[in-house]
Order: structure tokens, then sequence, then C-alpha cells
């Protein structure tokens, strides 16, 4: 049974220790984070610490701490036959500074505290120095998640800011338009069906194809129309993503 | 029982044919299409015609047809004792130029070919001149979709911008994304779940909240890493959007 010690008790780190402890082909032998009363609440169910210089030996260490820290955390780890991996999208293997072996395990999902998560569908993406290690990461991912994916260094990065298009960008367009619900008193819920539509359509229709609106169709007295109704920041996002959909389609 | 007749035959006119016909409350009478050989498939369940002067009588005539055309045919309709509907979010009521009473019925919702649609869950966007026509037009929504909202020209025209924003661009975004992983080599498929949870988080959670990413935390170190690996309008999008989120969360 493969021996885990988890750092961090963020989004990801909570969700991921209440996960492992609840797979019975995993044994999670302790949780650190840099202050205790963030993991209190696990004290009757498994080791906990904010001691780095306490951790207990473990086959793998899973660093789910913020990105500035991976390699001042990691540099702090001496386990040379054990492997460690960190859990960021926008972070090379090699900033990891640990005397071990190392890799990397980012989920591909956005998380937040509150909100329930099957890491069952969740993509996880594997990056190890050797087919070795690459076993041992797959072996733990596929307790995990169904989806796993093998992914280099440099394609995690570019996945990193495909995900804040995806995810980042699109949240703040789900943002402008409940300001612009608000502005006119509708509810915002009569967006919600167009939301969902337009995200579980590309699951059959690539995005370029299921490309609409007045932009698509260069359709500028409608763009006129629209402009008129905006707020300054508004306008200079609609003016630019509509120029850039109307190139796309000469 | 109220009889109809729809006029065009494009993604939500063919669909809205197909709803109607399927619907035993409400007595669909004709589909008028300027081209004939798009509704020959009708021919055998109803009459067709592509002849505005030979249109029958009925209760309620809806329009399906493109924004520029609404004012042109709608002003060949004689029918004084009916209601002309148009279902075009960004049309207001006055461009309908019937002899006849007017109304709007704006389903807010994006509409493909090939692809399935269940109306009773899509938007319903009513307006009519007065009480007595909106009650009419209540019976004749509430037999297609189970959502009804009465919403005026101006409400509507906003909600049909905020509709550019949350698909029009959103797919935009999805649109980089799908570049970005073909550029590196990964599988489009492994952003779908981030894509889907980030539409389902926002019926738990207002958008404002949800914001998550570099942009979000104003983590400018990671921010410049990104803008390394774009082309040149995806950085474009990718400064502003940033930049606004930034000042968002000042």
């Amino acid at each position: 049974m493969i021996k885990i010690v988890l750092l961090g008790a963020g989004n990801l780190g909570s969700l991921l220790t209440a996960k492992l402890l609840n797979n019975k082909a995993i044994n999670l032998v302790q949780v650190y984070n840099r202050s205790i009363e963030k993991i209190e609440y696990l004290k009757n169910k498994i080791e906990i610490t904010d001691n780095l210089s306490e951790l207990k030996k473990a086959d793998i260490y899973i660093l789910c701490v913020s990105d500035n820290a991976i390699s001042a955390i990691s540099s702090k780890l001496n386990f040379p036959t054990a492997l460690v991996l960190h859990t960021s999208g926008g972070t090379s293997l090699n900033e990891l500074k640990s005397n071990s072996k190392k890799g990397v395990m980012y989920f591909l999902q956005t998380f937040s505290k509150d909100r329930n998560i099957d890491f069952s569908t969740i993509p996880a993406c594997l990056e190890a120095e050797n087919e070795e290690d690459l076993k041992l990461l797959s072996e733990l991912a596929s307790g995990i998640s169904k989806k796993i994916y093998v992914i280099n260094s440099d394609q995690r990065q570019h996945l990193h800011v495909a995900a804040v298009f995806v995810n980042n960008f699109v949240n703040y367009m789900y943002k402008i338009g409940n300001d612009i619900c608000f502005k006119t008193n509708v509810p915002f819920d009569i967006l919600k069906p167009l939301i969902l539509e337009t995200a579980s359509k590309i699951d059959e229709i690539l995005p370029f194809e299921a490309q609409t609106g007045p932009a698509r169709r260069n359709d500028t007295k409608t763009i006129e129309k629209h402009k008129i109704l905006l707020l300054k920041n508004q306008k200079e996002i609609y003016t630019l993503l509509t120029d850039f959909i109307i190139q796309s389609y000469e």
C-alpha cells in the first residue's frame, strides 16, 4: 500500500486529503500545514504537524502549496528514495528542490471550498523523471481519477494558460453578464440555461464551428446597437473580442 | 385551441416548428419560408407556402426570420385581430410594422442545427402591448417553456448583449483554449471537465465570488510567464482581461 504524506491545506489540499482518507488502497499517514489550526479538524483521524522536520517516512510526498512556496518547502525535503510531487499547473518539474525523486500530479480543475468535487472525472496530468517513477505516480493517480494523461512541463504550462481562458476569463464573462442583468433589473438566472448549453455544446461541436452571434455574422448594425448599452470597460472588451472573431472568419 | 402560422425555417424556426407540431394544445396551421425547398420536408404534415399573400388565418403569427427582415416581412401582414410576434433578442417591439396586435417571444438560448434542444428549460422572454395580448402570448409560451419572463424591449436588448458575453465570447475563449491545446499537442478533451465545472459552479456561487486564477490573486510572476506562451491576439486579450480582473478586486 502506497504511503502518502500530504503538505498543504488550501482548496486542493483539503479536497485531496478527504479523497485519500476515503481510499482504502492508499495509506495517508500524515498531513502537514504551516498553520496547525487549519488541519486540527483532522487530528482524530490522522497525524498532523506544522513542523517540516517532523515529517514521517512515506513513498510519496504531495505538495499542495502555493506556487511560490514550492521551491522553498521542497528544498527542506530530504527523502532520497521517495517521490516528491507538486500539483501546480504553471510550475515546471525542476522547481522541485528536494533531495528525492520528483514528479508532478496536476489536477486540471477549479477548486472551491464548500463545493464538492468528483475527483474521478478530473484529468490528472502526470510527469516524472523516468518510467519507474511514472509507474508509481500512475498507481497513485489512478486511485484518484479515471482520466490519466502524461503531460510534460511545457505542455502543462500551455494547459495552464489555456485554463485561464476557459475558466478565469469565461467566469469574468459571466460576471459581466451578471452586471448587465443587475443594471437592467432582470434575474441573472435567466442566463443560466444559455451558459450551460454553451459549455455542453462543445462536447459535440468544435468551438470554431459552434461560434454564433453578431460578430460571427459580421452584423455591424447589431454590434453598434450593443456598444451603446455598455459601460467603458465592457465596451472595450466587446470591441476587441468582436474584432478578433470577425477576423477569424474572414 | 390557438391557431399558429410560423414564418421562417432557420435554426429557431425549424426547432420551434417541430416543437409546435408535437404540442396537442396548439394548432400549427401553416409554415412559410421564402424558399420552399427548406420546408418541403413538412408538406405531408402541414400546409407550407413561400407566398406571403397566401398566409392562412390564425390567432398568432410567429416571425422566426433574421433581424433585418422583421420590418419588411411584418409590414406585409394585415391581420387586425391577430397577434404578430417576432423572436429576436436585439430588436424592439416597435420594429414590427404589421397591421395587427404586436408582441415578442424571445427564447434566450443558442440554437444549432443537428443539436436537440429541450424547449421546456429555455427562458421565454415575453413582451406585448397590453394585458390581454400578454395573456394570449403567455398561453402560447407556457405550452413551449416552463420558464416564462415578462421583459420589456430595453431589458431584452440588455439581455441580448449579456448573451453575447456569456455565449459568443465564452465560446471564443473555448476556441482559444482549443488552439493552445492543438499547438502543444494535447487533446482539447482534457479541458472539458474544467469548462463544465466553470459553468456549473455559478449556479451556486456568484461569478464575482467564483473568480480564481493569477489575475484574481494579482500573481504577476505567473501572468508574465503566461504572456510569453501566447500568440499576438491571444496576448492582447489576456492582457486586457487580466488588467480588468485585477481592477475589479482592488
